[in-house]
């Protein structure tokens, strides 16, 4: 049997660490790549050299920014005084795409794994408290995932909170938009019951 | 609102690129490449930029390769008077994984699909025709996709190779493998009859 050669190969080991990206498609990928004009191959081995050196976590914040200074805690038009617990530096845009919030953001860096060797202690959660006490903090608003994880990190802080004299909460839960109730799992639906709203 | 910032955003118009790959794949590759560590970046630049000056086609049957001469074209113990013709140099590892077959192969550059300016001259037909003569070719196994460029290609390759005395055959239509008739389309279905087998 005649098998890839060995450059096209290793590219596609390489691409199979990506998330959700199995064989199949990393050998799209890797043969996708080889049709692209060497140009554009170069420019895109330049950005992804590039994004390490160029991009760095805000020591305050944790969000991801590429100038000295971090535009979310600077900038004076945010509400001051409540902030946003998001695990990953990801999550501070998808939160932002949604218009919804106005205030400060803290990254955790996680959620509470230990099987995965996440402990409490690899979390930023002594940072939030003296952010939470400078700042003077009012509002903390856990957005994590609402998986068992989530769940864990999210009760766990909360008893780390208690000291701090802060309202704590958490996101909503209920259906998602445009779902039906014949798909939705019994869990989402036992939660959307409990927190039924007046409208 | 925050946006990401514009190293990241350039990483995943790249990425965006790749085949099936949207915004929000586009976005969970960005932010796993991050985390990734830098050596194991560099080394993923450096094999993108490396695959378009290591790889080829051969110069006879199309194959992709990385030695100066191609291993399927000069494999002795291939069967010799056969020959699989299959659009794309991706096609040909798929079928050499299947143990299925050992002749030659010529890969076509593509399928007839005049919208997209692949037209029969863009094809390397005049190359099979030659090699079919040069190496007497007695079989030629038609391995394209079924749809309908695929098979309009297929119908003008038969047309096309009319004049060579070679005896032309396709792959086999019906039933994949562990499907379940109720959910199998009307069209596989009537083929699968059509081609009904005794067993």
């Amino acid at each position: 049997m005649i098998k890839h050669p060995s450059s096209l190969i290793k590219l596609i080991q390489m691409l199979k660490k990506l998330p959700g990206v199995g064989n199949k498609s990393a050998e799209r990928f890797a043969f996708h790549l080889l049709e692209w004009h060497p140009q554009h191959l170069d420019e895109l081995a330049f950005t992804i050299q590039d994004i390490k050196e160029k991009l760095r976590n805000c020591s305050e914040c944790g969000c991801l920014i590429e100038q000295v200074s971090c535009s979310i805690c600077e900038e004076v038009m945010r509400e001051q005084h409540t902030v946003c617990v998001v695990a990953s530096c990801k999550d501070v845009f998808t939160i932002e795409q949604t218009h919804e919030y106005k205030g400060l953001y803290h990254v955790l860096g996680g959620v509470l794994s230990p099987m995965e060797g996440k402990t409490a202690d690899k979390l930023s959660i002594g940072k939030l408290k003296t952010r939470i006490s400078k700042l003077s903090i009012r509002e903390v608003i856990i957005a994590l995932d609402s998986t068992l994880e989530g769940d864990t990190t999210a009760l766990f802080l909360k008893q780390q909170l208690a000291e701090c004299q802060v309202n704590v909460l958490r996101l909503a839960f209920g259906l998602p938009m445009g779902s039906s109730l014949d798909y939705v799992d019994g869990g989402t639906l036992a939660r959307a019951l409990k927190g039924r709203l007046t409208f």
